[in-house]
């Protein structure tokens, strides 16, 4: 499907690939005023999250360097990261994310640029080796640090402090996820992703409003869709364009939202043309698996991949089920369609019958009827349960002991939202102030991908040392605090 | 002194800077046939010692890569130390030097060249991490390895093939030192050091013939000398040329056999001109070290650094002595004086009247007067003592029960020398059959910087880590099977 487009879309993406805007800044702390020894240690502190290009300027104390400095060098997104050791790592996300190097450096004075990208804040630099006969001297550390977002922001109308400290971090990080391409996390996995994008699409169009960059990004998914016209998860533009063998359900319905969103903020009917059929096209492959007679989804073994949450437990029968009529919703948006009206219909009420406890005013999920946090904001995000009802949901779901939580950022977006939805719009206010404002009390100039105010160490991955500090999908405060969406008669 | 004259010694120094000769080699064997995981390793054999600088060829197999490949990559002249680690290592000699890497490689497929240069016959690379996504491809290792010897070498008159495999080490050594300069090791230290560059140039004399490398080197030792003009015991050319702040009381000498080597090798009157003053004047410097009295050089203890050999009991008193009378007599071969020589006879005379045990035929050294090996080596050479006496002195070390032992290969071509001095060839030879042929016999290419038959594990610095396994001292058997000194009529 679509073959025949996918060169001029790979085409239009390129011809949009971002300058990067370079700026060197340098530490505010940590540069040692006396020359160091062997086994020394010392933190240069940039002040700020920064992601690029670091650079140490080097010279030597005492005798003429008779053998080579061997540093190892570790870039931390935050302080946290400072103390932590891959020793007894067994995570199963890759180790080699580790912002960690040993570099040796054969003749001094030296400058020495190092030659891979970090995301940082910190650096640590442990002297794993001089001679006697010497000592080093840091002259100079800088880094050449990157961002496609132009820093010309609207300046946001919020008077509170907590808010603006907020929304500065939440700018923060999508400022530093804005490279060639909306990446997931300039640490890890430095990829662009479509659950990602769609919420630094909708906080970009309230703050850089680069629409280019997600114009480009729209393109590289579409360019990338499989033979059956399936947009994949995620996709790699080096070492050159191509999608990964990733796919999940939620993430290839995304693309529609992402597209409408697109669409509203800049009329663009060009894109509108090129794309719309293979965002509907989404749909359609999504049709296989539903249940013609119940209009109900699979259930999760049979769904493959939905993501939803980074919550192992969870059931996500439910949350696919919303999340499609959510995507088919936007679709209708774009082009009427009655028969695709209809069936949303259908699949809202199927939800309704099969799912929905009446007496406890929550859904369920899967055979075991599992209740969770994800399916009540889902329900409410895609209207499958609305006015008093929806309000009641998300009360009962805060009063449940056993539900499922939610896990991530990304997830609690949602929750914000849901809750904005049903114009609970103080209790939105307070979550984003409690669990981002969390984070900013934690030391965070940029949010995180996993954020557990009761269990920081939380990862999925096996460790928090492979965690990601600067992640896109945690971006959205700022898009609540300056839409307007928090505001009484929103 | 002689500070007018250094800045065209550096000049003329530099213009000798040889072009390196530059070829592209490939491993022997190792490269797999297979895609590596996580936690595999391998290793590379080159099938012979080369320097040069290492790249690799990689791709992946499986899915796209979904993070960095983290390699641990160490560089081994020998296969022992392949298994040898800087666990617990605490020796004086920075562990900086020991050739391991550690590298993030971000995209795939990648061509890395490694940064630095190495001395190496073995790669071993570990796969410290990839994701279980994709599995690493060696598509190719290669180095391009560089060296300033022309390798069209006169075919030695030699037959045995155990005296062909000696000679062939001997070279393949001074090969590989032959870089910008004589370097003493090309793992470790990288430097020009006076004692090793004697023994390299008269190995050269004999096999590579490049005599301009020698002249360049003299150059640099003279433009390097101190203020009173004394000649350092080693010199760095990077960043810019600068000697150490080391000096030895032997190698500061040795720059006049050296230079007369030499010049009685080429006829470079120029040379001679330019660089005997600042030769004789070593003897000058090194004058204030003896007593006006008795003759008598210093003790160990007020004599400062004089190398001899690496074994820490020695006691150099005595050898310090022959030294300088070593030297001098190499000074009168390129100048007539006859003051010189009186003070030549004076301080034989005085050896001989203080140290001689004529009961044993032994020399001894130092106030508690130790007996040595390398006292009696350098009585010979010095011809303290000579004919019959010689023979007889030698003969008793070899008899004498405590003798303090002679510990480097350097220390164990003045031995064989010494014994060719004194006409006994053939025990000559065995020497060099014994000891070098004993490295060839544990597989080496290069001759080691340390080789003790009875410990291989010795090492003057805590740890065989750190030894040099290509060093320059040890190249002279080819001196000796191609100079036809080991003829019995020679």
């Amino acid at each position: 499907m679509f073959e025949e487009k996918k060169t001029e879309w790979l085409r239009i993406a390129e011809s949009l690939k971002p300058t990067l805007h370079r700026e060197t800044v340098r530490p505010i702390s940590g540069i040692p005023d006396h020359a160091l020894m062997e086994n020394e240690s010392i933190i240069l502190d940039f002040g700020n999250h920064f992601v690029g290009h670091f650079t140490l300027k080097l010279s030597s104390q005492g005798s003429h360097p008779d053998a080579p400095v061997w540093l190892a060098v570790k870039f931390c997104e935050n302080a946290l990261e400072l103390n932590e050791t891959l020793d007894g790592y067994a995570g199963w996300i890759s180790k080699s994310w580790v912002q960690q190097e040993q570099v040796h450096i054969d003749v001094l004075p030296a400058v020495f640029p190092f030659p891979r990208r970090y995301a940082f804040r910190y650096v640590k630099i442990d002297i794993l080796a001089l001679s006697s006969k010497y000592q080093l001297v840091i002259e100079d550390a800088s880094a050449e640090v990157t961002t496609s977002a132009d820093d010309s922001v609207p300046v946001p109308l919020i008077s509170d402090e907590k808010d603006i400290a907020i929304d500065r971090a939440a700018l923060r990080t999508l400022r530093n996820c804005m490279q060639d391409f909306f990446e997931d996390g300039p640490k890890r996995d430095r990829r662009l992703w479509l659950g990602d994008l769609r919420l630094q699409a909708l906080t970009n169009s309230v703050t850089f409003q680069n629409y280019d960059l997600v114009k480009r990004c729209l393109y590289l998914f579409a360019a990338t869709a499989d033979k059956e016209g399936r947009i994949a998860a995620c996709l790699f533009t080096e070492p050159k364009v191509e999608a990964d063998d990733t796919f999940m359900f939620d993430y290839s319905l995304f693309f529609i939202p992402t597209l409408l969103q697109y669409i509203q903020a800049t009329g663009d009917q060009a894109a509108k043309n090129d794309l719309l059929p293979i965002a509907l096209h989404q749909l359609v492959l999504a049709d296989a698996q539903f249940d013609p007679e119940t209009q109900l989804i699979r259930d999760n073994d049979k769904l493959g991949w939905c993501f939803v949450d980074w919550a192992l437990p969870l059931n996500k029968q439910f949350c696919a089920q919303a999340i499609w009529i959510y995507c088919a919703q936007a679709a209708l948006q774009m082009k009427a369609d009655p028969l695709l009206k209809e069936k949303i219909l259908h699949r809202k009420e199927a939800a309704r019958k099969y799912w929905y406890d009446r007496e406890r005013y929550l859904f369920v999920s899967g055979v075991k009827r599992q209740i969770s946090w994800a399916s009540q904001v889902w329900a409410v995000l895609a209207g499958i349960v609305e006015g008093p009802d929806a309000v009641a949901c998300l009360d009962a779901a805060a009063d449940c002991p056993d539900i499922v939580p939610m896990v991530t950022p990304y997830m609690m977006h949602h929750y914000a939202e849901a809750l904005c939805r049903v114009s609970r719009k103080t209790q939105a206010r307070q979550v984003i102030r409690d669990y981002w404002g969390g984070m900013v009390e934690n030391g965070a100039d940029t949010y995180w991908e996993l954020y557990n105010p009761e269990n920081p160490d939380e990862s999925p991955y096996g460790s928090p040392v492979v965690n990601s500090f600067c992640h896109a999908w945690s971006c959205t405060p700022a898009w609540f605090l300056r839409s307007g969406i928090l505001e009484e008669n929103a």
